[in-house]
């Protein structure tokens, strides 16, 4: 949100926030700052009456108050598209009913369904909520038929109304990503394919590009554009998909909203992800995403303890000439919270990932 | 003020303002918005109570002012290179004595010492007020004793108190400017030498890097980092300086502050004047100021009207997908007021020059 502020301050726009707690990072950027979160409806009201515009930054917001801001703003991705992305089964569908690649998925209504599942397409699988899951909350891997028993109603005693799905195990590669911009009109801009690894389910770091066959990058950017028009996208997308050994490529998922994998864009392309949020949400012509220089590296600083969420010292990481500092400014930390990044930018993107690992190993928490 | 706060949000630092009227650019980026300028005690004690380290973003305040926060809070640039800088007899005394190649120019205490510089040095020349001046303000050309007379009586009926210089007229090739940024360990980071085109006194255009002989670059460099060094400067600071036919390169004037000259060191330098202005304040080590790009060339959007600062259309500036735009959101626009500005970066200044040409006329005021 504080990165999405910047660019919409950079263009000249005011920005107003809504959240539901004081002191948030964006907020604190703005008088216009609404802390009562978007379930109080006179402060929603008087959030909608000074905007003209309404984005997102995340994707858990109830459709229905979407649809609510809507019938009197711009909102952008539209109800529609969040309602569809929102229900993984929904997204999972609508790519493979537009003949898109993805991993083998179900819904899941019942421990049975998990034994059949792994019995027609083998385990491990992922069993996972429809909804609401991120960096990995929400996912649980079944060996075998007991674990298919065990996780359903694991996942059913925390709330029986919970929706289920199962997924196929991808034995990737490498995991990849696309940013994607699309605005109202239809224009798009793709950024360049990354890889991104992750740590315990939360991407940790950002290659971009990513080191693989050109070719191959190029048909991950296809299949992200075609994602996107798949669910009517408008706004920032970020499409994550898997590589597998072999070379076949497959949608994982897509975040409706810039994209830590599109951290980089900022230094790395003509265009961030977010100055390119605020175009495509306005309707405006888009900028270039390709990329300014020949490589970069973005590696998350996460939250090393519970406490404040001030680093002891940046001065190391400030040390080496070529590498940004974000600080997210959030007030808490907690361990593997994400607490800020770094970005690393170079002639190569070898030596960009290398110049980056150094500058992150640096910071004192 | 406003494309400083972006940089320290960036880094995580929380921002106060203060100006002498509510709705400022940068005011509206933050709760900490104090309205009533620095003559009023209890305001500026409000604001200096809430404040680490505090910066300026004009050279226009009062250096006793300057000293009174001073004794409660770091200030940078300090109270006494202000003071200096402030005074540009003193400023360029300063230069001069160190060994640095200034314009000829002495103090001008009566029509009587007018006169007798444009005998000694040759007309025209330029008569100034040694504090206060920008853009051409507090500029007068002087073509003979006639005008030499008349322009000293002009700036002395207006205000008997003020003070006054000569300065003799140099008849240069390019204007060049280098940003440095200077924190208090002595670090020094250079940015390219650029070339910047006025108009009516108004910086319009800057080109980076200058299309000169890289002797003459790394020449104008060297001579900036001398200046500001000369002036024991800490913080961010914009050499401007004078190249004449056949190679000579004079010091013009020094502004302590992030320059119009290096906002295009936002998209094409690895690390912003606004960012390293933050850095050398906070005594942080500096980021690169190299260019991340072959060239950009940066135009500013100068009001075309007197009346609202929004401008009617800029989806064709948009067009040009590696040009950025930046609207400073000032609320009122007057005519030749610098209300944004664009860049262009590509892969030879030549050519981002022409891009940004293009980018520049298709706004609609």
């Amino acid at each position: 949100a504080k990165m999405i502020a910047s660019a919409a301050y950079r263009m000249g726009l005011n920005v107003a926030i809504i959240e539901n707690h004081s002191n948030s990072p964006a907020g604190d950027m703005t008088k216009n700052d609404f802390v009562n979160g978007w379930t109080i409806k006179d402060d929603l009201d008087r959030f909608i009456e000074i905007s003209d515009i309404i984005t997102l930054e995340n994707e858990f917001i109830d459709p229905a108050i979407l649809r609510y801001i809507s019938n009197k703003r711009l909102v952008y991705p539209s109800p529609d598209t969040m309602q569809l992305i929102q229900d993984k089964y929904s997204q999972k569908s609508t790519f493979a009913d537009n003949h898109l690649p993805v991993p083998i998925f179900r819904e899941i209504n019942s421990a049975e369904d998990g034994i059949t599942f792994g019995r027609e397409f083998g385990f491990p699988f992922i069993l996972k909520t429809r909804k609401y899951g991120y960096d990995g909350y929400g996912n649980a891997t079944v060996i075998d038929q007991t674990t298919a028993v065990s996780a359903f109603e694991k996942f059913k005693n925390k709330d029986s109304s919970i929706l289920l799905m199962a997924e196929s195990f991808v034995d990737f590669d490498k995991e990849l990503a696309v940013m994607i911009a699309r605005n109202q009109n239809g224009d798009i801009v793709v950024y360049p394919t990354v890889e991104t690894i992750q740590k315990n389910h939360i991407c940790h770091e950002v290659i971009a590009p990513a080191m693989i066959d050109a070719n191959l990058r190029l048909q991950a950017q296809n299949l992200a554009i075609e994602a996107v028009k798949s669910i009517n996208g408008v706004g920032m997308f970020g499409v994550e998909l898997f590589l597998r050994k072999g070379g076949n490529i497959l949608i994982n998922e897509i975040a409706p909203r810039p994209h830590n994998s599109g951290h980089y864009t900022i230094e790395a392309c003509y265009t961030s992800q977010f100055e390119n949020t605020i175009r495509a949400v306005c309707n405006l012509p888009l900028g270039s995403g390709e990329l300014i220089c020949g490589g970069a590296a973005m590696i998350n600083l996460l939250g090393e303890r519970d406490g404040l969420g001030v680093p002891k010292d940046v001065s190391q990481i400030l040390k080496y000439p070529t590498v940004s500092l974000h600080l997210y400014n959030k007030k808490q930390s907690r361990i593997g919270r994400k607490m800020g990044h770094i970005t690393a930018v170079s002639q190569s993107t070898h030596e960009a990932h290398n110049i980056a690992k150094l500058a992150a190993d640096s910071i004192v928490w």
